[in-house]
């Protein structure tokens, strides 16, 4: 039953501090893709707004023991982990919504990042919102 | 540097054709999670917009060929992948959003289904957009 990726790219950033979410996020950086992936880049342009699947590739493995965390910002109580963005959760996968700032082969430079260095790139996908 | 994700639960759905995409869905249906991460739905109310990440379970491995696709709605060109929500991609990662309905122990029901029944559920999350 298990489901198998491999990342398609890895995000490059120089950002030392990072912002608790992509929604508050003005820092800037690089999508690199897989060379092979370049054609998969065909129509994106600059001003698009892209969700990035990605990998929490620093978290350690989860324990059902966390299945309540208290959110770190806020002044809330523990919540159930899938009512939070918690990076520590039973499938470590991230989701982030960025800006396309410019294309270059198969780099894309992006603002929004809230994802460190390194962190491995499993899909990116249209922003798509009901007009 | 492969990524192994197990599923925490599995989308059922009596619907015998589904939307094109849950930006258009009034289907309704359920997420049944596993029950072991039922602390996991702490907080969790009706009326909650969520991001459901799942196994696009019945697309057939990728092949390098189709990096550009024709999307089947619209009257659009070829695209690139990473600019279209096709299930065929290199990574078979699916994203919804949908609204939450009713909470009955480890399942809830949801408004906005496009998945088809028996996909396997890989994460949930709060739908946070900048306010």
């Amino acid at each position: 039953m298990s489901v198998v990726f491999e990342p398609i790219g890895f995000v490059q950033t120089q950002a030392r501090t990072l912002p608790r979410h992509w929604s508050v996020s003005d820092v800037e950086g690089d999508l690199v893709l897989d060379a092979s992936y370049i054609r998969g880049l065909d129509s994106m342009s600059p001003g698009d707004r892209i969700v990035v699947l990605f990998h929490f590739h620093e978290s350690p493995p989860f324990s059902m023991d966390s299945l309540m965390q208290r959110p770190p910002h806020g002044n809330q109580g523990k919540k159930g982990v899938f009512c939070t963005c918690s990076p520590y959760r039973p499938n470590a996968i991230g989701f982030s919504i960025v800006t396309v700032l410019a294309l270059n082969g198969n780099s894309i430079r992006v603002r929004g990042i809230d994802m460190r260095n390194g962190t491995p790139i499993l899909d990116i996908k249209p922003d798509v919102r009901p007009s």
